[in-house]
């Protein structure tokens, strides 16, 4: 399957949804702000993933686009406030929102993409108690994602960080959203009380296997693959899969290079290097790689429970794309 | 009528219903920094508001309850973000949640506010159709908060803001809050249409009473009796009706000294006293205390379209207080 060719076509109708939704509008410098992330592109992971859901109960996509619209501007209001907590310049090749409009524009623009979040769902043509069951969701879903932010900055302060600990935390940052957007598709779609719950197994560890490759990559790649700043995680400590396994099973010179490179924020490209190569040596990047695995076998297996379809085919094909994606 | 003993005991339903709903979370230090401001009391104007609009209508307040939570929460999720672009470093006369608990925290900590004004929401006992427009309102009043408050930081940067501009900012940034909160609770205790719309008007007239009055008492008193920085906002440059009609008024050596003094942040104790001199002899204060009485008057006038009522009497003295408070 070419998942590409199968892709776009959603993508491009979600796209023509999101400009219709997030038109201009006054203060031209808050709108722009807000406009800046999302009509930047991106995957439209989750957007599309609510759509195939839908389709996979026997919905229409057209029917779960405002919800769709609703994931998406999540995740971005989230990014928004991400990058200024980080102190990212780069997202999606381009600056992020507090650099190019500043920080006050950049907090309130977020706000802005928050309540528009909302906003979109009004234009549900749901029955009320799904919808209500839907938003409820929602806000579940961003309460689990501040407490995953805060969990990821308190981690950086953090000598040691359990891979439980880890596995928590990205599955409140991240993956709780991805479940949220195949479960709700599922539900805008009419499907039973089961499959909502197969198919939102299948978004928590397709979202779990993303995230362990996602900071893979951004620990790998140049910033021309994947548009953000190479080595940030390293100079940052940021605790991912990787650095989590590096960390406990270091010892002696190792150690000792892991503690004086790591999260040093002046540490050289060459440092960056040296920390990477010993993340190989300890073989925490087969670790991470299998544990990515394992959550793509564990969507694979939640899928099975759904009646075959075109829809279900292409779920299968993006969560092995989740762990193969090289940007 | 003795305006706190008729308040009291509906501030004290109301903050036990909040304490309840606001419980402690992990991880602590994010639930600490939500909780710091909503917490440290306050008015809860808004809140009782959306009471007094229910009981007014011959709703129960208890019912409205957690729509009244929302309110507040939204409210204090605004503050903990304004806190933050202004650089605040008191509010309620403690620490601000940034102040306290760091940039990052205080970020996520209003996010995490916002989402719980939407997760309380869910225990409306509401029919789905009243909980769905209620919804949808929050929905718009934040957006038009967002939009007020980047009016609000780009008036500081604008030379000259007209009074038409000014009114426009402040209804979007604080007017349209109560507005949503006297509406909203009419709505959910059943009220007509027509009630509504009367005590929306309610709440939309005396929210600019209100600001105009706060922006007058930020100016005027002394840092015990408001718990905010004195001079903030003579010091920052920021458009209060005040300051819009000196600015227009001013000219000759009046003019000059004002563009010297007004945004300067390193203006004197006594350069700030001079400049509140000069907003008296330009009976800038008094223009403000003049248009404060009038939309004083246009909320006690929508109240006459409500049924005489025990609550619609104390909003009648509450629309005399949001002008006549000392702090």
């Amino acid at each position: 399957m070419d998942l590409t060719r199968e892709l776009q076509p959603r993508v491009d109708v979600f796209n023509k949804a999101l400009a219709s939704f997030l038109a201009k509008g006054s203060p031209t410098a808050l709108y722009d702000a807000a406009r800046h992330l999302p009509m930047a592109g991106g995957k439209r992971l989750r957007p599309v993933m609510a759509m195939l859901s839908c389709e996979a109960v026997g919905g229409k996509s057209s029917q779960v686009l405002p919800f769709a619209i609703a994931i998406e501007l999540i995740h971005n209001f989230t990014l928004v406030h991400d990058d200024i907590m980080d102190s990212s310049r780069l997202r999606r090749n381009i600056p992020t929102v507090h650099i190019k409009y500043g920080h006050p524009t950049a907090i309130i623009a977020g706000d802005l993409l928050f309540a528009k979040a909302f906003e979109a769902m009004h234009e549900l043509s749901s029955h009320d108690a799904i919808f209500k069951k839907v938003e409820y969701g929602l806000t579940q879903v961003i309460r689990e994602i501040c407490e995953g932010q805060q969990l990821d900055m308190e981690f950086e302060q953090q000598p040691v960080v359990t891979v439980d600990a880890y596995m928590e935390m990205i599955r409140k940052k991240t993956a709780v959203l991805f479940r949220c957007a195949s479960g709700g598709g599922a539900r805008v779609g009419g499907g039973s009380s089961a499959i909502i719950s197969a198919l939102e197994t299948y978004g928590e560890a397709l979202g779990l296997a993303f995230q362990i490759q996602d900071d893979y990559l951004d620990m790998s790649s140049d910033v021309e693959t994947l548009g953000k700043d190479i080595g940030n995680d390293i100079r940052n400590g940021k605790k991912t899969l990787i650095a989590v396994h590096s960390l406990t099973h270091a010892t002696g010179r190792e150690k000792k290079l892991l503690q004086s490179i790591f999260g040093n924020k002046q540490a050289s490209d060459q440092d960056v290097q040296q920390v990477f190569h010993l993340f190989q040596d300890l073989h925490s990047i087969d670790y991470a790689q299998k544990t990515a695995l394992h959550h793509n076998a564990r969507a694979k297996e939640a899928l099975e429970r759904v009646d075959a379809s075109k829809a279900r085919d292409i779920l299968t094909v993006l969560a092995d794309y989740a762990i193969r994606r090289e940007k």
